[in-house]
């Protein structure tokens, strides 16, 4: 989402402003820089004595006082005598404008009110005219290293929100907070889903007992499904020597985002990267003739790549993860197109089961090579041109709208990719399909055609529901949560209103419903039917069986559902056919 | 097994016999050892010129002739001077002599006919009486580094088998012969359920689709049976930081059989030797009640250990495999011995399921501490002695039989194993189940107790199917590869006797079984009826369908049962409730 040039002066202008109002409050302090951010703006200050969170309105009134002065912005050319001259207490300044200089590019001061500030341009005319009091808002104090390098002293940044009105303003924060209510990393926690451990690792996921349980779901579903549509699924290791991924290329390329090698009896082993050398391994064991292909080769592969500290994000983005991978070895550029199509095929079925419609809440992107970088993309313009060509034509075939992006190819070839939006409304990529003229090459990845001549393949790379821990990042925030019954790790709770009385009974419903398979938990706690209701909607379980004297007397139950449904006098067998119908029908 | 010392004796004086016949064919030929084994006895010589197999005969036959003359095995003792001055020209001999010399031990040399070697004693008294020359075959050649040392030279080893009637001979070779038959390594290869790759690395399987197919079935059995009795299943990194093991003590015990550490950003990874302290990490994770325990987390873990190359077997020693691991947190010794108790019923289970028999298939073996030696047990006398009185008392209780194993036990506590008889009648540890009173201290694992007091738990570790790969090997040779139908990759092949007439409804019945999630191959060649069928029994698939003019006016199959059994004109949806009911019964 690109921010408009409107949007973006604004909020350069509070950053100004801002700063303008934190030096009349704090004169002493030291001002450094003040870019525009997705939300709004940041500046990083230099402050005496700290200051927090509580000071924020303070400032933010500041500012509203000030904006009522602030006219116009006016700038003006400095030599670099003159600018050291202005900031010559401010070694932050001090160090940009020197470095400006160094570039030979203009200093340039903007002065708006009383407050001047070193800057490139770009701001509102008339901020007191074009700026709304109340469209801004400063959100939080936070430490920040100069530079972001953490040899260097360490900042006090002031983040700001702002936009154009106070209504796109507060939903922003709406927004926000439904995001922050969903985010996988709080509600993983609340939900008991998966922990981290710093005696492990970073980005190293530990999977408790709930958190398996939806992942095993999702995994013998998807394996299943494969199957169905005649993948082979195979199982290959982890580790493998350096020589395998310095022969795919993948070691040349990825280098940097490996974890480094196993050294032992001097050989030396890698954590692997990706499976497709292994795959072609399998492949190569023996020779294939035309009838065979495609071969459709799958794996839930555990992949690893060594992502930067900064970088690693709950479950989105880790050290450690099982893609559901898959290559598909075909006979040339025909089967090609026509197995991608099947493999979007199956990623629309995929993303349909969890509710996610084309347009709405995923769109395609056709990735393309950039011809003039050989060192990012392997050099065969041809090959290129005819593999763009025809995942272009699978997209038109399919009526699928979808969008160009230049230069976001993979090295062997032209993909398809699935961008997914999250909560915060930020694109993901979430599955891709991707055209590869360059393995079967590196590896003779071959076949017998009718003629009995040994030809080429192509290989297509392709995911299903992509890699488990994103896509359960993703479901966690997509349900609030709430998973449908088929991936509830509890599925239903069976609460006696009275324990002394009604525990029996409740037993009894619970082994019912456990020994058809169901995952039943049975609240034997002494707490009262409204504490044992509130646990248990807590943990956003499907459906609540409450057993009181009159469920006993009958034997039948009362059911709640999380969705307010309500079942009253519905006997343990005519429960159970509804869940398992829910089940089957992954609802 | 122990050999007899009859029978020592006589494979002992056979290694002679045979040093006297090589010496006499071939005279410049030096003599080295010539030790018993299990089935026989070898001898290692220096060759002037190489021999091989085609060779053995002959020696056989000289062997026979010289047993008529040997009736008596005399000896002397000689001074280091003497023998060394026998074998002056022989520098294995002297080197041994030497070596015994300077452990100040008797050098006595023994002669039967014209043949004296190097000897410390063991014969029959009068070989040409009590050796029968039918007893005895030379079995192959084969080279053998002097000492076992590939800096030293290669020598060429002969090895002879030896037994004390031609009966036990055969029987042996028989047994041999159908092992081979049975060999995981070769029925790996013709059935395709895996492969080794040397770009891959040593010890690391690659699994077709039909190998993991019956390993995703194994593994859904097991995690589901688990479940079912009220294990905890979780999934954790397969890769953690050094301290880890380094305060779980895997890694001073156990350094030696792990990868090297994977060193990157300063610190170090290790690929993981054992689930245990990832386990300890989810329980450490919240504070546990009395309540809850015990708690039993369960994964299919996958673990690496760097075995020697020269140990790896197949599948049966591999560098990296799937353990069905569990960590039962206990509350104290009562408990632990219940979980012992449990997790015995389990494997039972299992092993039923595969039709194994305690007693005939398995044993109990309880493993033991040795007090004394604390560089390789925890130091705890009263520990051990609690623990080893229960894990005995579970046995008694089962009315199970068993060995007792004295320092066999882990470092951290004795254990129980199950010990499997393989094909060639060879012992191997199939599960384990182990009492370990040292990791609760050392990762602090606690359990509140009904007063609100902090206690200390017990830990029970235990694998119920063991790991994969080994439970793979075994059953592989355990069915001879025809595998019950729950388990074959593919469970019916559809045979058309005529690909023009009978393909159409061919396919009709083989899409009828897989839509009901039968794995269901169709065989689409023009090759013969005859041919058919002995490719399919060749890949020991259970049921063959044919479908010919009778099948086809009549909407009926013929089935052909792997083991003879013949079924005519039954209706495919018949055949299909037989085939859904025999994989319910894991038959």
């Amino acid at each position: 989402m690109e921010t408009s040039e409107k949007l973006h002066n604004l909020r350069h202008s509070l950053a100004h402003l801002m700063a303008a109002a934190v030096i009349e409050m704090y004169p002493d302090t030291k001002a450094t820089i003040g870019p525009v951010i997705e939300d709004g703006f940041y500046y990083d200050f230099e402050f005496k004595s700290p200051i927090s969170d509580k000071d924020l309105p303070k400032i933010e009134k500041k500012m509203r006082e000030i904006l009522k002065t602030w006219k116009e912005f006016t700038h003006e050319e400095k030599t670099q005598k003159e600018a050291l001259k202005y900031f010559e207490n401010n070694e932050y300044k001090t160090e940009l404008i020197n470095e400006i200089e160094n570039k030979d590019e203009k200093i340039t001061f903007y002065t708006c009110g009383n407050f001047t500030d070193l800057c490139r341009g770009g701001h509102v005319e008339n901020p007191s005219k074009e700026i709304k009091p109340d469209s801004f808002k400063l959100d939080r104090v936070a430490g920040a290293y100069w530079r972001g390098d953490e040899k260097n002293k360490m900042l006090t940044r002031i983040y700001g929100l702002a936009f154009e009105t106070k209504e796109e303003l507060e939903n922003y924060l709406k927004l926000r907070e439904e995001a922050e209510k969903r985010d996988h990393r709080k509600l993983g926690k609340d939900l008991g889903l998966f922990i981290f451990s710093d005696v492990i690792g970073k980005g190293l996921p530990l999977w408790t007992e709930k958190g398996t349980i939806i992942r095993r779901e999702l995994e013998r579903f998807i394996v299943d499904e494969e199957i169905k549509r005649g993948y082979k699924h195979v199982c290959t290791p982890d580790i493998a020597k350096i020589e395998l991924y310095k022969k795919s290329g993948h070691y040349p390329y990825y280098k940097d985002s490996m974890y480094a090698p196993i050294k032992i009896d001097e050989e030396e082993f890698m954590l692997r990267p990706m499976a497709c050398p292994h795959h072609f391994e399998l492949y190569l064991n023996k020779p294939h003739s035309y009838k065979e292909l495609p071969i459709r080769i799958a794996e839930l592969a555990k992949l690893y790549r060594y992502e930067q500290s900064g970088e690693l994000t709950g479950l989105m983005r880790v050290r450690s993860f099982c893609l559901a991978d898959a290559h598909i070895i075909c006979t040339g550029p025909k089967q090609a197109g026509e197995e991608v199509n099947s493999a979007l095929d199956l990623i629309e079925y995929i993303a349909n089961v969890f509710g996610l419609k084309m347009g709405q809440n995923y769109g395609y992107r056709l990735s393309l090579g950039d011809r003039t970088n050989s060192e990012k993309y392997y050099k065969n313009d041809k090959a290129w041109d005819e593999a763009e060509a025809i995942l272009r034509q699978v997209l038109k075939e399919r009526k699928a709208s979808f969008v160009e992006a230049p230069a976001e190819a993979a090295f062997y070839g032209p993909k398809i990719d699935i961008q997914m939006k999250n909560i915060r409304g930020k694109e993901e990529t979430a599955f891709t399909v991707q055209y590869d003229f360059v393995m079967p090459e590196r590896f003779n990845l071959n076949y017998i055609d009718k003629e009995g001549n040994e030809k080429r393949t192509i290989v297509v790379h392709r995911s299903s529901i992509g890699a488990i821990e994103r896509v359960m990042a993703f479901l966690i925030e997509h349900y609030a949560g709430a998973f449908p019954l088929w991936l509830s790790p509890v599925q239903a709770k069976v609460l006696p209103i009275s324990t002394d009385k009604h525990l029996e009974f409740a037993g009894t419903v619970s082994k019912l419903l456990k020994d058809a398979g169901i995952r039943v938990e049975l609240d034997e706690s002494n707490e009262s039917l409204g504490k044992k209701i509130r646990d248990a909607k807590m943990q956003k379980i499907p459906y609540l069986v409450v057993i009181g004297d009159k469920e006993k007397e009958s034997n039948t139950m009362t059911v709640e559902g999380r969705n307010n449904e309500k079942l009253e006098g519905i006997t343990p067998a005519d429960f159970l056919a509804k869940l398992k119908k829910e089940i089957e029908d992954k609802k």
